[in-house]
C-alpha cells in the first residue's frame, strides 16, 4: 500500500508555463496558424507532462497485461479461456496482431502475466515479466473478483514494472490480453460512468446478439451481487476488476509519476485508465487516447477521461494495437516542436 | 499528348482476385473477425492495388509539387506570392513542416518546381527537380489559366516524375506549394463535383470573412469567363488550373500505370486527383485518402473520388503532410498480410 500511495502522491498536473512556451513557439512555426491541428495540440500536451520543450519520446514499449477471469465460465466471450495462453505464446513469437503493429511504432513489447489460468510454458516465463496475482479471478458474477489486497498487490505490480522499463523507456502504451475481460471492464464503465449497463456493454470480440443479452444480465449481476463504490478505485478493482486491469492502473500511475506520457488502447485499457483515475484524478494529465473503438461505450470511458481520441480506424483487437499505431503521431508532434522552422528562422515572410 | 494517352492506357483498376485471395488471408488471422477495421480494407486495397499478396509500401517518397498562381492578384491568399519560393527553400533545407513529417513516415522528399514566378538560386535548383510549365499561371479572373498545350506538358511532367522514381519508389504521397493554389482547387471541385462554390471555398491558409466572400466571388468570376467544360479534365486544367495541379494529376496517373499507391494529401492534391480521375476514371483505384482537411469542400471532394480519409486531426497545412503521416498506416496494413499468424499457423483456437 505505501509504494501505491507513495506513487499517486508523486503524481503531478501538467506545467502549464511549459505548455504556455510551447504554444509560443508553435504559434510561430512556418505554416499558417495552428495548421498542423491536434497534432499541435499533442505537442503542447507533450509538453506539459514531461516538463519538456524536447520531449523524449524516442524509446517506446507496449505493455501487454494478461490475466484470466473467472467470469468467463457464465458464456461472456465467443472464445475459450485457454486463447488467453495461446496468445501470449504468440506475442513471445512475435506473431500476433501487437507485434506487427508494435514494429510499426518502433516498440518493444513487454509481456507481463498478472495472473492467468493456466501454466507457461518455460519457455515463455522467461520472454516475460512473470507477477500473476492469481490464477485468475473469481467470477464477479458470484462475488467479488478478488481480495482488496490482491488489488493492492495487482496496481503495485504495475507500478514496478513501469519502474523497471523506466530507466530505457520514455513512452508506454497499454495493451491487454484475458478472454472475458470486456466483462468487468463493461461493469466498471457502468459503476465509475454513471450509465446504463445496456449502453456500455457491447459484441466484445463478436457476441452475437443473444449472447450479449446474457453478457448485459451477467455485468447486472455483478454490480448488484457486488455494489462497488464508484468513488473508491481499490474497491471497484478488488469486486468487479481483474489482475490485467489492476496491472494496468498501476503502470499508468507509475508512468506518471515518472512524468512519461502513457497511451491508452481500446475498450479495457480504458477502464483500467477509469480506475487510475478513481485513484487520482491528475493521473489523467499523463494520458494520450490513441483511438476511438467500436465497442459501444468506449466513447462513454473516453469522455469520462476528458480524452479525445486521435484515431479512428474501427480497430477492436486491443493488445496495446492502436496505441503502438499512435506512436508515429507522437514523433510528429515532438517533432513539430523540435524540427520545424520559425517564420524568423527559415526567413519566410508572414501573412 | 503521346505519353499522356499511352499511360491512361496502361492504367487497370484493382486486381480483384488478389483481392479476394488477400480477404481470405485476412479472414483468418489470430484475432476476432476484421478486428484491424479500416486498416484490413486497406491491406486489401493495397494487394489489389499493386497486384500483391506482399505489397512493398517500404520505400516512400512526398512528392511536393510547386507552382504559382496569377490569381494571387486578387488578394485571395494570406501570403505574398513570394512565399512560394521562400518555401521550396525551407524545403530544401529540411526545415518545413512535410520535411518533420517526411521523417515520421520514413519518405523521401522530393520538391518539383512546376513554374513559379521567382527564380530559383542555384543551390537551390540542383536540390530538386526542374520542369517549370511557365512562371506562374495567368489570373484565372480574367481567363484561362494555361493554353492546352501548357496543360498537356504540366501533366506529361508529372508523368515523367513518377517514371523517374518508379524504380526506387514503391508509394508515392503527394504534396503542394503554390501561394494562392487553393483558389483554382476551389474552382475544380464546383466545376466537377456541380456543388456551389460558397460550399466548397474556404479560408485556405487563413481568410477572414471579409476575405473569403472576395475569394469567392473570384472562383466565380473563374467559372464564368472560362466555362471548363466538366466532362474534360485537360479542359478543365487549362482553364481553371495550376502548373503543380498539373504536374500532381500526371504523378498520379504516372504512379498508377506502374501499380503504384499514391496518396492524397489534402484540398489541392484532391483537386488535382479530380482532374485525373475526369482524365481516366480507373485510377482511383489506386489512390488513398490520407487525412480529412477542416477546409470546407475537401469532404465534397473526397466523396466524388468515392474515398474516405483514413485520418482526421485538424490538418489544412498542404505540402504533402498528411500523406507522409498516413505511411506507417500502409506499412501496418501491409504488415497485417504479410506477419501475423493465422488460427492455423499459431495454434489459437477458433470461437
Amino acid at each position: 500500500m505505501k509504494l501505491l500511495q507513495e506513487t499517486i502522491r508523486n503524481i503531478k498536473p501538467q506545467n502549464l508555463e511549459v505548455r504556455r512556451q510551447a504554444k509560443a513557439h508553435l504559434d510561430d512555426l512556418t505554416m499558417p496558424h495552428w495548421a498542423m491541428g491536434r497534432l499541435m495540440d499533442l505537442a503542447m500536451d507533450l509538453a506539459g507532462m514531461t516538463d519538456s520543450l524536447q520531449p523524449a519520446v524516442a524509446r517506446r514499449a507496449v505493455v501487454v497485461m494478461a490475466g484470466d477471469h473467472g467470469v468467463a465460465a457464465e458464456g461472456v466471450s465467443k472464445y475459450p479461456q485457454v486463447v488467453t495462453i495461446q496468445q501470449i505464446i504468440n506475442f513471445v513469437h512475435g506473431g500476433a496482431g501487437c507485434s506487427a503493429m508494435a514494429r510499426v511504432g518502433n516498440a518493444r513489447v513487454v509481456v507481463v502475466d498478472m495472473g492467468i489460468a493456466s501454466a507457461l510454458p518455460a519457455e515463455v516465463v522467461s520472454a516475460i515479466i512473470s507477477c500473476p496475482v492469481g490464477s485468475g479471478t473469481a467470477n464477479i458474477a458470484q462475488g467479488p473478483a478478488m481480495t482488496r489486497e490482491q488489488a493492492i498487490q495487482s496496481l503495485e505490480s504495475g507500478i514496478r514494472v513501469a519502474q523497471q522499463l523506466g530507466s530505457e523507456i520514455d513512452v508506454f502504451a497499454t495493451g491487454e490480453m484475458g478472454i472475458a475481460n470486456t466483462t468487468p471492464s463493461s461493469a466498471i464503465y457502468a459503476a465509475i460512468c454513471g450509465c446504463s449497463v445496456e449502453e456500455i456493454t457491447g459484441p466484445g470480440s463478436g457476441l452475437d446478439d443473444k449472447a450479449r443479452e446474457n453478457k448485459v444480465a451477467v455485468v447486472m449481476r455483478a454490480l448488484v451481487i457486488n455494489h462497488p463504490d464508484a468513488k473508491d478505485g481499490l474497491d471497484l478493482l478488488a469486486k468487479i476488476g481483474g489482475f490485467e486491469i489492476g496491472g494496468l492502473a498501476g503502470l499508468i500511475l507509475g508512468a506518471a509519476a515518472q512524468r512519461k506520457p502513457v497511451v491508452i488502447d481500446g475498450f479495457i485499457t480504458t477502464a483500467a485508465a477509469l480506475i487510475a483515475q478513481a485513484l487520482c484524478p491528475a493521473v489523467t494529465d499523463s494520458m494520450i487516447a490513441s483511438h476511438q473503438s467500436p465497442e459501444i461505450g468506449h466513447a462513454v470511458g473516453l469522455r469520462h477521461l476528458g480524452k479525445k481520441p486521435l484515431l479512428n480506424l474501427g480497430l477492436r483487437l486491443g493488445e496495446g494495437t492502436g496505441a503502438a499505431l499512435t506512436m508515429p503521431l507522437l514523433e510528429a508532434s515532438a517533432r513539430l516542436l523540435t524540427e520545424v522552422a520559425t517564420f524568423e528562422s527559415a526567413q519566410v515572410s508572414r501573412g
